[in-house]
């Protein structure tokens, strides 16, 4: 496999993005990543996208953007994969890139929600329709069932679920692009509007509008960009079961603990290896069960790991330094673009007010549904 | 890149399959390709499927499917590009192997569209929405100017038009897995229901419930089952804008133009090197403008090329010996993939009554939209 780079990105402020239709959210984030890089031609793209056609009724996304990005003929193809649509997009970037088939890609991701779609209906989707929301099951209410067997198997508490979400928005607040950037206390998470017991109204991820867009590069285009050469030193992906009730332990999330087994042995490096990640905290306790899969902690430990301030800014791990998909928001599509961003301006030191001190190894894991399906990245700075 | 081989494939009955579900539709043809293949395990899989959000409230389909194939935790990632998601899961799968990730992946096509959706406007976001679908128009009446554009330009006659579903449903006769597996004359197709003029009913592609798969595998692999070596030696894609009133020339493809030109310069070949081809008819305007931007007729000349009989089944290039979409059924997401099966099936002489004698290099073209996106690939047998 040929090595691939990361040469630049761009994303669109995430929120409630009235002036911008789901084309002008994908093609601002294009176009930044692109100057960004500075490179002026691609070679193919990749776009993630959840369900355009239920959001905004438009699908064939690929060519629809590639049209309006203005790099037609390229090959420009949607890839699928519910929340990790867009995480999944960077890997088939990788493997174009690898094969030698294309030496610049774009990897991007995007979503308009807030566009008058019944939300909680397209987003259900990403469930087993004819075993779980045919029953009337929906996101929180499967996430508050793991919430509910993870408290109960393993102690974990009210108050360090609530931490996850506190962290995130303190994170988030340091983030001009951010849906909701502003820090909240505990006793605000807990005291929230209730969504699905235990999980209030601030466990839970935002309905957002947004776009992002990486840069992927083979290494002869890489090194004529010698800033700060990142390589994606890893790459693994798993599925599991849609439908919940069909796995053994609910708490367990095989298909993120295989993605991230197969990205640590292609990058040759373990957990601890690690200086920061961006993790798909959707819920506080997805956020929770990743860290105890990714190795980060152990299993059922995690709620500990976090109250304990392991994973803040300055902690042992910090994690979700963006805000995450709780304070930043979640534009499905994009959300698994919007991590690598994270990751690779936190690499090249362009974090601002939160830059994690001599970052070099930085990992993103985007999931999809309640965890049946999960990308895991590995970034590398090669250079100071 | 790394070599890749076709050493299996399967499929459904096309039709209206009341018996059989979304998934069930996947897992049969699956099944089906994996027997055929005669393989134990996959490294990966790429689902073909245009808007099963619109039409089963379904998406999350790579993981679904791996799932239900009983082949999870493999990685498993849809794949869209409107029409021809079933050719562009072809080429991520070949993209996955050329790069040396994996060494057998499933690349299959799905689509349910007789479960009670509104299919016209399903099929409809495969246009631009805001430029297109908004002011009404949906896709027979996009192939309708096409084709009035073509006849005006060119001299194109209704009856030309009608001899392509003619010719295909001649071949889909003899195919056990044609929708419409049956004979029509050219007075049957002119004087049919009116869809949008000059296009009759019978000048168009039917709606269908159907799956498709097939085997990808390394030449490590390929070489351990040495029945007959088929070789993907072309792939290209390439993208157009989505709506026709921005191109210069309705009649000409230029996505079409593009992907065949990269598919022929990768395989070292010429138009006239290929011995059959499946091409993308979902109206008979389509497999004639088609045509001519693969180079197997002069541009403007296909509807002289077909009404003599060159692209007959004993003609000077068969094309769709299938029944292509027109007769054989379309099922969006798994046409692209039906069509490298019945190449396939040509190649390894699994033809049955519509077998083309000494058929050695095979060429599947999948289109997009009103032609937005294309893609290419040529097929080779290498030994008898």
């Amino acid at each position: 496999m040929k090595d691939v780079y990361v040469i630049g990105c761009g994303m669109t402020k995430f929120g409630e993005i009235w002036k911008s239709s789901f084309r002008d959210l994908f093609v601002e984030a294009g176009l930044k990543a692109i100057k960004n890089a500075g490179i002026d031609h691609l070679d193919s793209m990749y776009v993630g996208t959840m369900t355009s056609g239920l959001f905004v009724g438009q699908e064939h996304v690929g060519a629809l953007m590639a049209d309006y990005l203005g790099v037609a003929p390229i090959p420009a193809v949607r890839v699928e994969s519910a929340c990790c649509s867009g995480g999944m997009a960077v890997r088939i970037g990788f493997l174009d890139i690898a094969s030698g088939n294309s030496d610049i890609v774009l990897a991007g991701g995007v979503e308009k929600m807030n566009d008058g779609a019944d939300v909680t209906f397209a987003l259900s989707t990403a469930a087993d329709q004819e075993y779980e929301c045919y029953h009337g099951v929906t996101f929180p209410g499967l996430y508050a069932m793991i919430a509910r067997a993870h408290m109960k198997k393993y102690g974990t508490t009210r108050d360090q679920l609530a931490q996850v979400a506190v962290k995130n928005h303190y994170n988030g607040s340091m983030n001009p692009n951010a849906q909701f950037p502003r820090k909240i206390t505990l006793e605000q998470v807990k005291n929230a509007v209730l969504v699905a017991d235990p999980l209030t109204v601030l466990d839970s991820s935002p309905v957002s509008d947004g776009g992002a867009c990486v840069i992927l590069a083979s290494e002869k285009i890489a090194k004529k960009f010698p800033k700060q050469m990142v390589k994606i030193i890893g790459s693994g992906a798993a599925t599991d079961s849609l439908a919940l009730d069909q796995r053994k332990d609910i708490t367990a999330l095989n298909a993120v603990k295989v993605s991230a087994k197969k990205a640590f042995k292609m990058a040759g490096l373990k957990p601890k290896d690690i200086d920061l990640a961006e993790v798909h905290d959707c819920f506080t306790i997805a956020e929770l069960c990743i860290m105890e899969e990714l190795g980060f902690c152990e299993k059922g430990k995690s709620g500990k790991f976090v109250e304990d301030g392991n994973t803040a800014l300055d902690g042992k791990i910090p994690v979700n330094t963006s805000g995450g998909l709780k304070s930043k928001g979640h534009p499905v599509g994009a959300t698994g673009i919007a991590q690598v961003v994270e990751i690779y301006e936190q690499l090249t030191g362009k974090a601002g007010q939160r830059q994690v001190k001599n970052a070099k190894i930085g990992l993103a894991q985007n999931m999809g549904g309640s965890g049946a399906s999960s990308v895991v990245h590995i970034l590398k700075k090669l250079n100071d």
